[in-house]
């Protein structure tokens, strides 16, 4: 039953979506522009789905894999499609059980409310710690990394986060690295959201090759110019940052105290 | 019976998803985290979903107006969910007819395929024309400043789209700019697909202004590192240029035919 459905998604998403992008993976269209199925050996990347997730935590660096032509499965605790900060649910493909014993990839999208529950919950926390144990790789982007953190994945690893809690990830056992994307063995972790962008470039060059993940940045157009230089707590300087702290008092409270149950929990000293 | 509906989007709207963006314009949170309604001069923005669009086209600007604290609508010319490269649908908020008559702005996202069949249904075509002779701004970013000037609305104006197309604006009036954002007095079309971030936080800056937008940045943690430079065709150099055109030439005819056909209905030369 499970793999019925699993077919029919597929076949689903071949009629549907596939080549909405057109320039993805150009050259392996055919002449009226559709994709060829996947093939045998596509990368298979599970990304957690979880309530109240930032959708481009997991829209980003999704995108990048969706043109490296991977076997990609949104991966929730149930089928329910999960709220995200722009109102767009995103439903899973896949539940816990049915994401294949072996991945390549397992991926976790930040999204700060969304992660403290998610840290809190331990069917989510045996999924991750269990699928992580045999991933190629472990991976998230922006407060993705303390929820990775929560469930055991990190102690020993050099990691980033957004620049709001990455100094709570010592408490989960973790160095923290204030970079775009920290490369620690086969950890991966990105900075907040939109590092979403350089994280996935980086992991297709992983899972395939450079030249495969340069294909890919051109079809993006990822050429960035931001308009500002403000984009770190150092370019945004202390007096911008301060205001921001001042407004989520309650959040760094909520924040510190589910990284502090988790660490109890994984028996790391407080 | 229109109006009873939005107030229960509404209200689901802040219920829900509202808030899940920690950071997202901190000052205004309360004591728990929690979002206060938006103001009645909340910036209405219409943002035009259709299928086989690129969901990343679309996210990245939205996540920036919702920090924004926008009043965003996305418009559908039916409810029914829109298709999206990455097989997550996107459904509409609005129908065409339920958009208010004057706002903020109008924003087409990308999609080639979508963004052809786009350019040959006269009920898009008509809302966009519509609606976008009222709108303070006219955007877009990627491809769908195609789908802009097949409404006529990019006629004598300077504007940007994806590399692969952009030497198709000029038949339909506008003038290729090859800029990541691109303003022309109250239009303002990004380049290619990841363009959305530079052109959703300059617009926000004139939306509200440069503070606001760079609040934005820094809660995005929008400080880019692409892993390549590789993200222009000038970057990227003829070779991979050449590699991706060859694969592409029906995608290339098909974005032609739509153009040709565009132009000729808005009686310009050939």
């Amino acid at each position: 039953m499970t793999l019925d459905r699993r077919q029919i998604l597929a076949l689903a998403a071949l009629a549907g979506g596939a080549g909405a992008f057109e320039t993805a993976s150009a050259e392996a269209h055919d002449a009226q522009g559709r994709m060829p199925p996947l093939p045998e050996d596509a990368p298979k990347i599970a990304m957690l789905v979880h309530p109240r997730m930032i959708a481009l935590d997991l829209i980003n660096p999704m995108t990048v894999f969706n043109i490296l032509r991977s076997n990609i499965m949104l991966v929730g605790k149930t089928m329910e499609p999960a709220a995200t900060d722009v109102r767009i649910p995103i439903g899973a493909t896949h539940t816990f059980d049915q994401v294949p014993r072996e991945v390549d990839v397992l991926f976790v999208p930040g999204g700060i409310m969304g992660t403290i529950a998610a840290m809190d919950d331990p069917e989510t926390l045996t999924f991750l710690s269990d699928c992580g144990r045999r991933a190629k790789w472990v991976t998230s982007v922006c407060t993705g990394s303390l929820l990775l953190g929560a469930a055991g994945l990190l102690q020993g690893y050099r990691a980033a986060s957004h620049w709001t809690v990455s100094d709570l990830l010592p408490k989960l056992g973790a160095t923290k690295v204030d970079e775009r994307v920290v490369i620690d063995r086969n950890r991966m972790t990105g900075g907040g959201a939109t590092a979403g962008l350089d994280f996935g470039l980086t992991l297709a060059a992983k899972l395939v090759d450079e030249e495969a993940a340069r294909r890919i940045q051109l079809i993006l157009e990822y050429a960035p110019e931001p308009p500002f230089a403000n984009g770190t707590p150092a370019q945004a300087g202390p007096e911008r940052v301060a205001t921001m702290r001042a407004g989520r008092p309650w959040m760094d409270a909520q924040a510190l105290k589910a990284v502090e149950a988790a660490a109890e929990r994984l028996g790391l000293p407080a």
